[in-house]
């Protein structure tokens, strides 16, 4: 099995506490020594780094410990193949670019019958069932939606608007999630989505900050030394990171909506509510 | 203006040296502190690097000289802001998807009137004319080629079969300089596409191998020291990045298409010839 590690967050922040302890978990650790990547949404763009190689021993993936990226969303991929060769082409995070945005997707788990999914606008240049799954899934969202929903800076507001095309998307992930195991990280610089199949949980945190304790390294930090008051920082992962803190368990099925370190929006099989 | 470097190998070939010598010219030797990026295509897929910040000062350039990745197509931009801000969104090279690959592209030069080249399929994440560009001209070849031609072994099949996509390449890159400066490095994985308005230079390097002497740093290499006698690595660039060896310069018009370090077809306005 793969991991995911994702993180939203209202001010520019580094992912490097976690991105330590996760790094270990590929190869070190864990049994994910197949690949890594990270994608990061900064205040001028996008950019990733993919590395085929085991992240313990990759320089990219030390450069990247080293060299403090501030992002408000970032995205993170260890792998363990089991559809696809070991190669670049199939490392995640894979990118699509719609309505002028970079869509960016990792994926935790295997799907059965995913050739059948079928492609359109997308097509994948590796031979995974994830990239395969993204292609798909984004097109349908684009079919549906030419256009991207108007952003506007009142949180309600934004829900209602957006309101049909994060319906669609559950809907999409839902079908996925019908065909094998589908946990997924997607985000478009705006928001990013968490969807639960099997395993993922989440944590925020915020003032008044205090000490985390890392579970794969020896490594605690003080956010209080890294933060202001108004910093809200979420940070979601396959397995809780840290030893010391309350991490919650999403349910399968469940898709957050995330923005600026917030969740925007919770949808759920059993409901249509679309809460909070 | 910005700059360009590109390379195209039989075999896979780490591109450090040209690199190193380009590099200064990112706010060394040069002016072109806004920003700087190199895509590589390897054995197993694609991957770039990119920074808003001048190369000569950035650890993420530093990483691609002292970790040496070997790809058999390179393309590298270092920018001098004119249209657009300084940021990643604005950094060369710019990437899409089509047909399954990824192409990737990097632009020298201004447009006047770009605005209103049509967009369809691909959107602009930033807000230069470069970028801008890109989207048109990789549209119009969706547009006209919805599949790609087939990849045969021989080189003469392999031109005919993409006769018709190449004249409508060139075609589009004509409409393109006639609203300014377009010099272009375009690539796909399979081909390299080098196209020249008003400066790029070239460069086969093959056996006998000899010394070369970087222009912009004091560097020498053997490349017999490094190569074998099959290999065959050719590198284009804005201007001429060594002292002691004879570039050729491209003439205005002039596609060239790549493959494996070698010339496969050249196109020229005065000409519907396609040689060699």
């Amino acid at each position: 099995m793969c991991e995911l590690l994702g993180m939203s967050a209202n001010v520019p922040t580094d992912i490097c506490f976690s991105f330590t302890g996760f790094l270990h978990r590929g190869g070190g650790t864990g049994p994910h020594r197949d690949g890594w990547g990270i994608a990061f949404y900064e205040a001028g763009g996008y950019r990733d780094f993919r590395d085929p190689h085991p992240s313990v021993r990759s320089p990219i993936a030390r450069l990247i410990t080293d060299y403090p990226i501030k992002s408000h969303i970032a995205i993170s991929h260890i792998r363990q193949a089991n559809v696809g060769q070991i190669r670049l082409a199939n490392t995640h995070p894979f990118t699509r670019e719609m309505w002028g945005r970079t869509w960016c997707y990792a994926h935790n788990g295997q799907l059965e019958g995913w050739q059948a999914l079928p492609l359109s606008f997308y097509r994948p240049v590796g031979d995974t069932d994830s990239e395969h799954a993204f292609c798909w899934l984004l097109a349908a969202l684009r079919e549906g939606f030419p256009e991207a929903p108007e952003l506007v800076a009142c949180d309600a507001a934004l829900g209602e608007r957006h309101r049909a095309l994060w319906q669609r998307l559950h809907c999409l992930c839902e079908t996925l999630r019908a065909k094998g195991v589908f946990n997924m990280l997607l985000a478009d610089g705006e928001f990013l989505y968490t969807y639960c199949s099997t395993r993922l949980a989440h944590i925020t945190r915020r003032a008044p900050f205090g000490r985390a304790e890392l579970s794969d390294a020896e490594l605690t930090v003080n956010f209080a030394e890294h933060t202001t008051p108004d910093d809200i920082v979420s940070v979601m992962a396959t397995e809780p990171l840290t030893s010391n803190e309350a991490w919650v368990r999403m349910v399968p099925g469940e898709l957050l909506i995330w923005r600026q370190g917030r969740i925007l929006a919770r949808l759920t099989p059993d409901s249509s509510a679309f809460a909070p």
